[in-house]
């Protein structure tokens, strides 16, 4: 493997890794602010459905880091990229604050090319689950999944997040959805695409071990996780080696060298 | 194998085996006649999940059917004695009609033992389900799925089924469900337990290859196949071996001899 000086680009999972409910994690502003000085490419890889690339980047600022929307990867991104490339027409059932993300793409519940779910909490209805089963069965469009995280922790407890429901329309068209987030290959090698760099060449840094550091490296970039955010010490008792253990983000520059 | 002649008992699937939409199948209602005259034992094995017992049974009475609440088993029979014998308490996500076959067991959503889910239909909201989640995952409640069966046909088209929800609730929890439904060999096992009989003295009469004549075999029935209701000719290129195959149930009393 080769050196981290080496690397073109470093890319940031968000939430647990740059800022917490508190705010940014100490000293996060400024290691981005050192690698970004030190001409490193500076990316954002987040699992996030409900939000837009430009209210993501929006956020980032507000916290004092420097982003752009283009500078975000997400899956409503990798969708909208998706469906874009191929021209295709899709039925969305995705967070309204996603929406942006998919700009081009004609919108059609009758014959789409494919349907497109994320996380629609309280939206859910058996209606637009039915629509969707019946769209994938009867009309053979396809399931894109927007990541399959299980669930996630609101202020009054755990709520169901994406996942579910892809394996909800699975079981009952029998087809496999196309996932378009951490950890799935399919997703890394579209930011690896859009990057335009090999994948030795990149880092990937979270505090999540199997989706950040396992996803990274199993399309050959490099892995660091960082001690914040939902990092538990039995994490690295698991399969999983990362290329690098970092108290936290702040400590990045220093480990650069 | 023993010859039909050593037979106690014959289980009958429902839908598209004794009955269809238009009505009974011809000869169905004189079948079942002379089978219980002959004295075996009759009894019928389905998997709908909206009617109680005894609105099943009610049912088949006016379709000239002879047949008791007390022969009928299903999901929610099934899952009412499991949890009755269990002095079990439950979160009940059923439908309204399958309820009664629930009688004596404590309703619970704060700490129940078990969260019960059936085709709920429009009924499914996104609170239910979470509901349903975070007791399994947090509270450890077992779930119990009153069967897996995928989707249906309505009258405006195909509906999902229980077994998408089933799936959504494992995929979110990492638990597994337990299946009362056939071809679970945890409720034909449940069936055998009260007929009181050894599975090699039953026969198992239906139209669908896997669930009716699959399921029965798996636990040493004998599976016998129906040309009516969903039978279609490839059903018999499939690895499964009916014992017989029959153009009706009408042919069941020749068969037996």
């Amino acid at each position: 493997m080769s050196s981290p000086r080496e690397l073109a680009a470093i890319l940031f999972d968000l939430d647990g890794t740059l800022y917490t409910a508190e705010g940014p994690i100490p000293g996060a502003v400024e290691a981005i602010r050192i690698l970004r000085a030190s001409g490193l490419a500076v990316r954002f890889v987040t699992n996030t459905t409900t939000r837009s690339r430009r209210a993501l980047a929006d956020r980032l600022r507000r916290m004092g880091f420097t982003a752009a929307p283009e500078e975000i990867y997400s899956p409503p991104w990798a969708a909208g990229r998706f469906l874009r490339s191929r021209q295709a027409r899709a039925y969305l059932l995705v967070p309204e604050g996603a929406r942006e993300d998919f700009e081009g793409v004609p919108f059609d519940d009758q014959r789409p090319d494919y349907v497109v779910i994320g996380d629609l909490g309280e939206g859910w209805t058996f209606e637009r689950l039915n629509r969707a089963f019946r769209l994938i069965l009867e009309q053979g469009a396809g399931l894109i999944g927007l990541g399959r995280t299980r669930y996630w922790r609101a202020a009054d407890g755990l709520r169901l997040d994406v996942g579910p429901f892809v394996a909800a329309l699975e079981e009952a068209t029998g087809r496999k959805a196309l996932i378009l987030g951490k950890p799935d290959p399919a997703f890394f090698r579209m930011v690896l695409e859009d990057l335009g760099e090999p994948p030795e060449r990149m880092a990937m840094v979270g505090d999540d071990i199997e989706i950040d550091v396992g996803g990274a490296q199993a399309v050959g970039m490099r892995g660091i996780l960082v001690r914040t955010g939902k990092f538990r010490p039995a994490d690295l008792d698991g399969p999983i080696r990362p290329d690098a253990v970092l108290s936290s983000v702040a400590e990045l520059p220093a480990w650069l060298g």
